[in-house]
């Protein structure tokens, strides 16, 4: 049976950037939420490396990156409920994803901290996420403390909610260029990063987790007009959202924006990535 | 409601003791299994403090020293299936559990890194174990590769297998006492657990694990007879199995006890600690 590896989506809610010329040290500083809607990566080895993503023939750099680095070449199977390019991590996922089923191929085992270095590096290198590989393999609410891999990067996060209050709600109006957004001048960005960083560490709660996060898409530009509408109807009812960085998503915790009249897709707060 | 926190139990494979005066600094390197079978802990605040472990009133230092730095008296219930002082880490559990669960009733909150150092801490200074709760806080198969809490302790781990693959069995005949073993001499047996340490790095694999914890439990000289010959039988069913430190227990991989003739309790590697 071919393995099959299960990582959750990740939304960022803020983020600073921190490049180096090495990618595992590469990455960014922030915190956000590991989703049960994540991508299935299922791999079997192959004379020739082919990537479907939800039965299409997709071209992945960081699934490339992976094999590369693996030293193999073989046939990926990605499945996923989520928005590509919307800011839920899909290329990170699919990468972790494929590092981890690949391990249980090959002849040559590595340990968890190895196999996210090498997503994450290959992430870095791609030009697609600086943070989402390392929060998914974590899971829960991942709090990126120092920038990179482990064993460079550190990590904490927020205490899991119990189930019935881990529901998170999301709705999509299109993407938004990871690349171009995080290979720019991310000067202002970072700023508003590394203070919505110290507002979370002061009072590490869900609720400061939000409003940390629309200090941050405020602070570094980035909110769309329909999202920004978005998140002030959700406020008005009473709850909580913010944006998704980087796609135009809002995500919203507990029922936030059906609460306020949206249709969005529902899952939850869960664990880290996993050999299903 | 009152907040209720599961938290695996967990077997050490093997490990090496590096005290410190901060207890936060102390702690083991090593590995062992997160698992399914743990410690359910409610928490409910109260005048005075009173902890009832499967219904019968008891006194755990762990436990005390975690409602001491959160500065609260609460009524504590720990429900768990698990043999108590046989190696598998039910007063960390019980002293996480309690972290966590109180965590969610308390004004000022904590992140999970301050939760787990203050149940580890708690933990070393009751003298009842070095490395329990850390493994309990990340689950799977946790390697601590530097002692003592997070910030400072670092880990990894190995990849968990399918759930199909991710059987436990174990076997108890009895009870050592975790406090007198690592409050001695603890030379020997911490050579011996760096080696095992080096062994598993140079191959992360759930048999290596098993091959470095039977070669530590021989070179530390912790076997008792039972537990030697018990190990012997699942060996030549075909099996893998050690000895879970500390204590009189057996654990064996998928149905290594049962394949060699035993009527071993059943349960699975599992994530880490959380909110239920």
């Amino acid at each position: 049976m071919s393995p099959r590896a299960f990582v959750p989506g990740h939304v960022t809610g803020f983020f600073s950037a921190h490049p180096h010329e090495n990618p595992e040290r590469a990455g960014s500083r922030g915190a956000g939420l590991a989703l049960s809607d994540g991508v299935r990566v299922t791999v079997e080895l192959a004379d020739e490396t082919v990537i479907r993503l939800n039965d299409r023939l997709v071209s992945m750099a960081a699934v490339e990156g992976v094999l590369d680095r693996l030293g193999v070449t073989a046939q990926i199977e990605a499945e996923t409920p989520l928005p590509v390019s919307a800011g839920f991590g899909v290329s990170g996922a699919s990468a972790l994803g494929t590092a981890l089923a690949t391990n249980a191929l090959t002849a040559e085992k590595r340990t968890e901290n190895e196999l996210v270095a090498i997503a994450h590096a290959a992430e870095v290198e791609a030009g697609t996420g600086l943070g989402d590989v390392v929060g998914q393999a974590r899971g829960g609410v991942p709090i990126r403390l120092e920038p990179g891999a482990p064993p460079r990067g550190q990590f904490d996060g927020l205490p899991i909610p119990a189930p019935a209050r881990s529901r998170v709600e999301y709705v999509t109006f299109g993407g938004l260029d990871t690349a171009e957004i995080i290979g720019g001048d991310t000067d202002r960005l970072s700023r508003a990063g590394e203070n919505a960083l110290t507002t979370l560490l002061e009072r590490p709660t869900l609720d400061q987790f939000m409003a940390a996060s629309r200090m941050f898409a405020h602070e570094a530009g980035l909110l769309t007009d329909r999202v920004e509408a978005t998140i002030e109807n959700v406020q008005e009812a009473g709850g909580e959202a913010s944006m998704a960085m980087l796609g135009e998503t809002v995500f919203a915790l507990e029922d936030g924006l059906s609460a306020a009249g949206y249709d969005p897709t529902v899952c939850q707060i869960t664990d880290g990535a996993r050999i299903e």
